[in-house]
């Protein structure tokens, strides 16, 4: 009875890493769609979005299930909490992905960044697919060592796109202000889907370890 | 026993009506500081966000020490699950306030908006307030009618954030690049706690109706 239980608990976050890996590769495609102009690509991550919100529910429910009927306690309770709060930040990734390719297919077929800046572009997918992929590792494998690599990750995020952020209010900025503002937001999307990351990331080590990370404190949540 | 169970429910709610309402002040008063220059007002919002995180962490403690304790079923347990998330969402109100806040400190004593831009940021101001406010008292009643109203509230602030958009888009656009990446991230802040109020709406409402509003389905999450 017991084993199965635990099965459930594996299978609930088997599920999340499934889920993280479809915002993996919906911020991976969406990125590519921006910088190549794919009108293609990102009518795919748009139209994928759906499957995320769908997995996400689906995910909640069978939490609900978990916790109304075998009433869990201590590491299985918090394990149950950690994988609710989780999904709704990977959904909230496959939303920022979206966004991305939304970017994408308004501004087609011009580029929907000047070519100046697309490099930072790349570099920011590059590291957010990453990120998404790490947290999926994490989840599936409880590896708590990764998630402190994960955090630099996204402080290199942060780092470029604060560096992006400078380009823009330069005075040398010769793109107009209408690129100024499609760059500025698109920035934020890279920004928050690695905060998203981040979060899913410190979630599980609380899970394992039964401390937040940054927190500081003893005090078992 | 059971009364004393349900009075720890309806005091795990009044605390998330009271986080709300202190967000609510927090937009409010970051607003005032934003379209005032006022530093005061914004170091005032800015320090009292350390208080909306430590209530929220209060309260995700409470949920999960009814969950272990109390082991609540059906109702009861989708109003626990209900409470986690819409902490979560009234805590990232209290981070937009917050940048709002950060924004008006950022530039002052220059204005943070071109004053041109002022009314559509008074507006949204008393929008996001109000929004915050309604959501308060949606859960500390449990009157779901009201929500209705909220999400046209919602609507409402969408409106005028997409009116502000096009200004800052149209070629008339005077005040430079800077400020339209200003006014662009300053509009989004306000876009996204309207969007965390009516989610936070959308929770309590299937907490008493046992459907999520907008889902149109059947089943019982």
């Amino acid at each position: 009875m017991r084993e199965a239980y635990h099965d459930q608990l594996e299978e609930l976050a088997g599920r999340l890493a499934d889920m993280t890996g479809m915002v993996a590769d919906a911020m991976e495609n969406a990125t590519s769609a921006l910088l190549q102009a794919d009108l293609g690509l990102a009518e795919q991550v748009i139209s994928g979005d759906q499957k995320v919100d769908d997995v996400r529910s689906s995910i909640e429910e069978q939490a609900y299930a978990l916790l109304a009927l075998q009433a869990p306690v201590a590491t299985d309770l918090r394990t149950v909490l950690a994988v609710i709060h989780a999904a709704e930040s990977v959904e909230r990734m496959g939303d920022l992905a979206l966004h991305v390719a939304k970017a994408a297919r308004r501004r087609h077929p011009a580029p929907a960044v000047p070519e100046d800046v697309q490099p930072y572009f790349a570099e920011m997918g590059t590291i957010a697919t990453k990120l998404a992929r790490d947290a999926a590792v994490i989840i599936r494998e409880k590896d708590v060592t990764r998630a402190r690599a994960l955090e630099e990750d996204d402080d290199a995020m942060d780092d470029i796109h604060r560096h992006l952020f400078s380009v823009i209010m330069d005075k040398e900025w010769a793109h107009g202000v209408a690129a100024a503002v499609d760059v500025t937001l698109l920035g934020r999307f890279y920004e928050r889907y690695g905060d998203h990351a981040v979060s899913v990331a410190k979630r599980t080590v609380f899970v394992v370890t039964g401390r937040m990370p940054g927190y500081g404190g003893d005090e078992d949540l």
